[in-house]
C-alpha cells in the first residue's frame, strides 16, 4: 500500500479521555476513532490489525476441528427468561423492544442461542461432538466503558461452544482449546500466561483465563517462572511455611506505641521487621438469614494481606464485612490498630494464617490504645489457633505445585476458557440418545477471546515513548519504506517503487510513505503505527547499493546489501 | 472437510413458512436456521458461501482503490437528527436507549456515521478522493420479513462511501464503481443486469440498481439484448410508433357490447385485437392544498398498461387517484367499462399515450352502458389528443437507445450504486479546504451490496427440483467425494481418502461424504446443498482405473481416468 492512497490520521496529542497508554496510542496512531462511549470505529489502518488477529484466531480453531458458524446480534429476550440469565445478567444486557413490541436483546454472548440451535439440530450420539464457533459483535452495555477497546462496549469476540456426550469427552476438548489457546496467543506474539480459575490444574470442573502479561493489567498473576504454574493471586494457594515453629524465647512485654496503629509505624518503633508482626483484623460474618454470628479474629503476618475470597471460603464465615468501630471496642474494649488475639473473652474465634502458626515471640496488639505487645507466644500467652490458608500470595512464596518460587506480575483477561457442564442445557433442554437409546443431557464447555481487546492489551505491553512496538504477527504493516525526496528526485521514487514491488512480490505487507512530507514527520508516523521494520531509501545508500533497515526496537538504524534486503527482512520479521 | 467432522443438517421438507424457493432451500440445505422473525443463523455450511461473496466483494473493492474500514453496528441518535433522517425513516429504524437513557439506533445504513467520521479526519483537497467500505452487520426493522434471506431483519452488507472535491470526481469514481460492480457480480457466477434508476445513462445525477436476473424477482426489468441498455420498467422510455398515423378509413358507428367492459371480451366480441382498442382511463389529480383539479382521461391501447409515474410527471398531474364510479358518472354520464374520448364536454383534458397517437379506425368505450364505438378517429371524431408517454414498455418495443428492442426480464436487487452529490455533507457540514484555501462541500456518493441476500437470490436463479446448483464460484464446497461403502470396504476407504488428499493438496474444496449413510442419502444430499462436481469412488471404477464424475447439473453420469481427475475438475469448475 502506498500512503498517499491509504489513510493516515495520525495525532500529536491523545483526547483528555484517554486514560490508558492502549487507548491513547491507539487514538494517536489513528486505529480507532470513538463515535459514543465504548463505540469505537476502527480505521482502515486499525482495521488492519484487528483483521490479522481475527485470521489467526480462526485459523487456529478450523485447525482445532472447530466448525465456524455465524449467530445473529439481535436474539429474543425469551431464552434468556428460559435459561434464567435474562434478570440475573442485569443493566449490561441491552434490551429492547421491535415494532412490534417484541422484546429482544443485543447479544453480550451467544450460549442461549447456540444451545438453541444444538438443541433443534442435533439428536444423536453420533453426531457429538461438536464445538461451534464464531467471531461476531457483541455488545454489552457497560455502566462506565473506559480504557478505550479494552472496556468497550460493542466489541468483536470469538465464542465457541462445545457439545459432548459425556464430562471425560468435555474434558478432552477442554484439553484441546488449552493448547489451542497456546498457540493462538503464541502466534500473536504476545507474552501470556494461561492462569487457573480455581484449582490450578486442567483437570476438574475447570476454568482457566487467558492473560496477557502487562504493567497496567488489572489482574495480579501468580506464576511459576520454572513451571506451568499460574493463577490468580486471589486463587494461588499459599503453602505452608516448611520449617517447625521455634521456641518460645522473649518474655511478654507490653510497650508503649503511641498514636502508632499502623504495622509499618509499629515495626519500627519497636525495631523489628514487618515480618515480626501480627496483624489482627476483625471481621462479622453475614448471616443467610440476616443478623449476624459476632466477631472473628483473623490473625496475619505483618507483611501480608488478607485474600478475602480465601476467608469467605472458611467454614462458618462465607460472605463478611469488617467490623465497625463500635463492635469492635464492644468486644475488645479498643478501638481498631490495637487489638490483638491475646487475653480476649473466651468464644471468640481466632483464625490465624499458616505463616502466622510457625511465628514464635512475635509483637501484636495489646486491646488497649496506644500500646503492642511483643514476645507473643501461642500455647503459653494465647491457645493454639485455628490455621488456614488466608492470605494473598506475595513474590518469593513457595509455588503449590512444588516446582520453584512463585512470581507476582499484572496481566489483562483476553480468553477464557470454561467447562459449563449442563447448565444450559439443562435450563433449555438440550438432549440427545445415547448409545442405549436414551435421551441424556449434553456436556458442554465455553471459550471466548476478546478479539477487539487483544489489540489494545499487544499496545499495554508492546510500547515505548515514540508509540507502539506491534508484534510482526499483527502490524498493520510489517515493512515501512520511507524515502527521502520522494517528490524532488526522480531516481528515488524509482528505487522505492523498484523496491515496493519487489517486498510486495515477496509477500511483506509494506507500507511505501510516499507523502510529501518531512522525513522527521514520516518517521515519527511510522513508529507511533508501530511498523516492525523501517527501510529508508536515500541517495547515499543508493550510490553504496545499500539500504538503512532499523528494526521498531532498535536503538540505531544500519545500512544493508541493498541485493540481501528480502533475506534480511524475513530474519527480522520471524524473531 | 470431511461430513462426519462437519454439519449437514438437511431437511426433506421445508417448514410452511417458507414462501419462496430460496428460503425453502436454503432451510432444506441447511445454511439457515430461524432464530427469531427475520433473523437467522448462519449455519457452517451457509457460512462457508457466505464468506466467498464476502471475499469477492472485498478482493473487487480492494482493486478499485476502496479503504475497508469497521464502523459500529450500534450508532447514537443524534447523528441522525443532525441529517434530519431520524423521523423521516421510520419504525424500520430501529431505536432504542441505553442504560444512561440515551437514544441509539441500530443502524440500518452508514451515511451519517462516515461522513461525521470523514468530517473529523479530512481536511484538506489532497486527502481526497477516499472510498471507504465495510463488510458489516445491519438491522432493518421491516414490517413483515419474509422470503428468509431475502427480506430479513438483520443482514450481512458491504456499503461503500466515496467523497471527492468535485462532482467531475464523483462521477469518475461512480464510473469506476459502476465496473467493479459488473466484475463483482459476474466473478460470482451470476447472470444480471445493471439498470439505470433514472436517466438509463451512467452521466447525469445518476444511480444504478444491480438485480440479479430470477423469475421470481419482484421487479421488471426492461433491457436490450443488443446493447447495454436496462432500466426499471416503470423508468424505460416507450418510444413513439416510427410510423405515422393511417388515413381514416371506417365510418364511426356504436356497437352493442352487452355488458362486456373488459378489453379483451369488447374485442373478442368486435373480432379486432386488443391493440386495435383504446381503453380510458379516469383520473383525479389532487392539488396540493386539498380538494382536486377534476377529471383527466388517460387513453391507452388495450394492450398496454399504464404507467402510473409517467401519468404523475404529467405538467399539472402530480399525485393523483383514479375517479370513483360516482364522479365518472357525474362528468361522463356512464359507469367504468364503456366510457371513452368521444362526445365529452369540452374542457376535460384528455392524454394520449404515443402509441395511441398513431391509431386511425379504433374502437373505444361510448359513454353508454353496454356500447362502444367502432371506426373511432382523432380529428374527426374527437379533436387531437395531448400525447406523452404514459404507458409501461413490453417485450418487442424499442430500446430507447435506439440499438435494438426491448425485453421483459424479472430482477431482484443485490447492488445499488448512488451518487449522493452533497445531501449529506451539507446536513453534517463535511468540508474540506479547496486548492485556493477556501471552504467547500465534499461531493459524496454511495455503493451498496447485500452480501446476504446475494446468497438468497443466487438461488432464485440457480436450481431445480433437485435443490441449490450453485455457481462454482460461491458453493460451499465445489467438489463432494461420495465413496460407495467407505465403512464395510478397506479399498474404498483408502481410495476415497487419498482422492481426498490428492484434491485438497490441488486446492479444491472438498467434501468426503464419510457419513455411514445410504448412496441415496448422500446423493441427494450433495445435490440439494448444491456442489458443483461429485466424483463417486466405486469398485468398479476403481478396478478400471477410473472414476464417476457429475455436474451437478448433468443429467447423466460419466467415467473418466481417474489420473486425469484433478485437470477435469479444473476445467469443468471454470465454466
Amino acid at each position: 500500500m502506498r500512503s498517499s492512497q491509504f489513510l493516515i490520521t495520525t495525532l500529536k496529542e491523545a483526547p483528555a479521555d484517554a486514560e490508558v497508554i492502549s487507548h491513547k496510542l491507539m487514538l494517536r496512531a489513528g486505529l480507532i476513532r470513538r463515535l459514543a462511549s465504548g463505540v469505537y470505529t476502527w480505521t482502515p489502518m486499525g482495521l488492519r490489525t484487528l483483521r490479522k488477529v481475527e485470521a489467526i484466531v480462526r485459523d487456529e480453531m478450523n485447525r482445532a476441528g472447530a466448525l465456524e458458524m455465524l449467530m445473529p446480534a439481535v436474539q429474543p429476550f425469551e431464552l434468556w427468561q428460559e435459561s434464567e440469565r435474562g434478570d440475573q445478567y442485569g443493566p449490561e444486557l441491552l434490551r429492547f423492544k421491535d415494532r412490534h413490541q417484541r422484546d429482544f436483546v443485543i447479544g453480550p454472548t451467544h450460549e442461549e442461542v447456540v444451545t438453541d440451535f444444538v438443541r433443534k439440530e442435533i439428536k444423536s450420539y453420533r453426531q457429538l461432538p461438536i464445538h461451534l464457533y464464531q467471531i461476531q459483535t457483541k455488545f454489552r452495555d457497560e455502566i462506565r466503558p473506559r480504557f478505550g477497546v479494552m472496556r468497550g462496549r460493542e466489541f468483536l469476540m470469538k465464542d465457541g461452544y462445545s457439545f459432548h456426550t459425556s464430562f471425560e469427552d468435555l474434558q478432552r476438548e477442554y484439553r484441546v482449546m488449552f493448547d489451542t489457546y497456546h498457540r493462538i496467543f503464541s502466534r500473536l506474539g504476545l507474552r501470556f500466561r494461561a492462569v487457573a480459575a480455581d484449582t490450578g490444574s486442567i483437570g476438574g470442573t475447570g476454568s482457566h483465563e487467558f492473560h496477557v502479561l502487562a504493567d497496567s493489567g488489572e489482574d495480579d498473576i501468580a506464576f511459576c517462572p520454572d513451571s506451568d504454574y499460574a493463577a490468580n493471586v486471589e486463587l494461588a494457594e499459599a503453602l505452608a511455611p516448611t520449617g517447625s515453629r521455634p521456641a518460645a524465647n522473649a518474655p511478654l512485654v507490653h510497650v508503649a506505641t503511641p498514636g502508632q496503629s499502623r504495622c509499618e509505624d509499629v515495626a519500627q518503633a519497636l525495631n523489628i521487621p514487618l515480618s515480626g508482626l501480627v496483624k489482627t483484623l476483625a471481621i462479622v460474618p453475614e448471616l443467610p438469614e440476616g443478623g449476624n454470628a459476632g466477631l472473628v479474629l483473623l490473625l496475619l503476618r505483618g507483611d501480608h494481606e488478607l485474600n478475602e475470597i480465601k476467608a469467605s471460603k472458611l467454614e462458618g464465615v462465607g460472605a463478611f464485612r469488617f467490623a465497625r468501630e463500635d463492635e469492635v471496642k464492644d468486644v475488645l474494649g479498643c478501638i481498631p490498630g490495637f487489638i490483638g488475639p491475646v487475653g480476649i473473652k473466651p468464644g471468640i474465634r481466632v483464625v490465624a494464617d499458616r505463616s502466622v502458626a510457625v511465628m514464635a515471640d512475635f509483637a501484636c496488639g495489646a486491646n488497649a490504645v496506644d500500646t503492642h505487645l511483643t514476645g507473643v507466644n501461642f500455647g503459653r500467652d494465647l491457645p493454639e489457633p485455628e490455621v488456614a490458608d488466608i492470605r494473598n500470595v506475595v513474590s518469593g512464596d513457595a509455588s503449590p505445585d512444588g516446582k520453584g518460587t512463585l512470581d507476582i506480575v499484572r496481566g489483562i483477561e483476553v480468553g477464557h476458557i470454561f467447562q459449563l457442564r449442563t447448565k444450559y442445557a439443562e435450563a433449555l433442554n438440550c438432549t440427545f440418545l445415547n448409545e442405549q437409546g436414551k435421551t441424556d443431557v449434553m456436556e458442554m464447555g465455553c471459550y471466548g477471546i476478546g478479539v477487539t481487546r487483544i489489540v489494545g492489551s499487544a499496545i499495554e505491553q508492546n510500547h515505548d515513548d515514540k508509540g507502539i512496538a506491534f508484534p510482526a504477527a499483527i502490524a498493520p504493516f510489517t515493512v515501512a519504506i520511507v524515502p527521502m525526496g520522494y517528490h524532488k528526485s526522480p531516481a528515488i521514487q524509482q528505487a522505492a517503487s523498484e523496491l515496493y514491488e519487489e517486498l510486495i512480490a515477496a509477500g511483506f505487507d509494506v507500507l511505501l510513505d510516499d507523502r510529501n512530507e518531512r522525513p522527521g514527520v514520516m518517521f515519527a508516523d511510522m513508529e507511533l503505527i508501530g511498523i516492525p521494520q523501517r527501510l529508508v531509501v536515500g541517495e547515499k545508500g543508493l550510490a553504496a547499493g545499500q539500504i538503512e533497515v532499523k528494526g521498531r526496537r532498535d536503538a540505531e538504524a544500519t545500512m544493508i546489501d541493498r541485493a540481501g534486503v528480502v533475506d534480511y527482512l524475513r530474519k527480522a520479521l520471524a524473531q
